[in-house]
């Protein structure tokens, strides 16, 4: 399998996807067109957000097609070369996925060696489910059951800080929670800026800031590019 | 009906409960002893939770049983004098209403007339559905149908704030993307230490700070303690 996960699109004060341009030319090189998955969208419509993508990938010299154009996004995922998944709400992508059948495509595809891209949103769903997703539950989804395309989930946007003064839960007692409800999941905390790239059976991470892995029963732990990840495809 | 929908049980900095103690006392004026949910505790026994409210309700001569010491805990609705429902995790303090056969229940007793008091998640789980919620899904409810005690989604919690240099979308941005998806729904921000009292068919807001109301298609506006909010109950 190939997989592209990133964190998230756009660092503050940035280009939309400009930080992983260079990972993206590297692990889409001989793709000449991909399919887009728009279904994150919710306050934008799906055509602006192929506008932006397709604006991004021109410099990639490659061409974007989007699910929402076809009269059948599941037969259009069998024909793609690679398919990319855009972030946005996790709840509304999964849902509308779900319900165009894209869940059993998509995984197929990938099982075959077709290259998968997902940024936010779009990562959370090649997890097991949805449930490290850190969005508003807006709309409710057939099942929290997503592509299962890594044995382990990843929280995107992971963040050590706190808004002073507030009492709500932080990013790492909101993970805590989800690990003591499923005991037997990694879960990866992904900071911005962050890529995890899979190879086969190689799982790398690219980027200067460590991820923070949780699992029950551990300490959690900061593990840097270039460390051993296997254990977490096990 | 009666509620008392609390933002947040513990402002940052003051002692459990503590804001919210003096309108607890009022709503609760004359109930000798009340029905604890404590089903939203993930990292912590619902024993330890029940210690925690006991102690808290001692100060106004208030016993505390729980439900999840009760064999039959929706017979125990039934004879309540009133329930409150305690914050932490919403998808697992909803799941487990669902299973216990508590929704019915709770419904039933508060319709008649029976004082509800819930904060944070005891707050969201009063509204249609948990749409509105900040928690991380870490188990699936049966689904997002929760008490409908009032016809409107709470936010608990809200917050003006943002993490300086973190690209995940903010709180009102999450809410405009709950609007855009739910066109006929109205969203209550509630600020920490506020509240929401609802006697019959007055409801009011407690607290110095205004809480933010949205819908589809009007501009977010701020109301205080004071003004008419009948129009959410329409």
């Amino acid at each position: 399998m190939r997989l592209l996960l990133i964190s998230n699109s756009t660092n503050a004060g940035e280009a939309f996807l400009a930080y992983p341009q260079r990972e993206l030319a590297s692990f889409l090189a001989g793709v000449s067109e991909v399919l887009f998955i728009p279904y994150a969208a919710v306050t934008f419509s799906y055509e602006e957000y192929l506008l932006k993508v397709q604006a991004r990938f021109r410099a990639l010299h490659i061409t974007v097609r989007s699910v929402h154009r076809e009269s059948n996004p599941a037969q259009a995922v069998r024909q793609a070369q690679a398919v990319v998944v855009g972030g946005g709400n996790t709840f509304a992508l999964l849902g509308r996925m779900q319900q165009e059948g894209l869940i059993a495509a998509i995984r197929e595809r990938v099982e075959e060696g077709m290259p998968y891209v997902g940024w936010s949103a779009g990562s959370n769903v090649a997890c097991p489910t949805i449930g490290t997703t850190n969005d508003m539950p807006i709309v409710e989804p057939a099942s929290f059951f997503a592509l299962r395309l890594i044995p382990f989930q990843i929280n995107p946007h992971y963040t050590d800080e706190v808004l002073q003064g507030h009492a709500g839960e932080t990013r790492e007692q909101r993970i805590l929670e989800y690990i003591e409800a499923n005991p037997s999941m990694y879960v990866v905390g992904l900071r911005e800026g962050s890529i995890l790239r899979l190879e086969g059976d190689a799982l790398s991470l690219i980027g200067s800031r460590p991820m923070r892995v949780f699992r029950q029963g551990e300490s959690p732990r900061e593990l840097s590019s270039g460390e051993d990840l296997s254990f977490l495809l096990r």
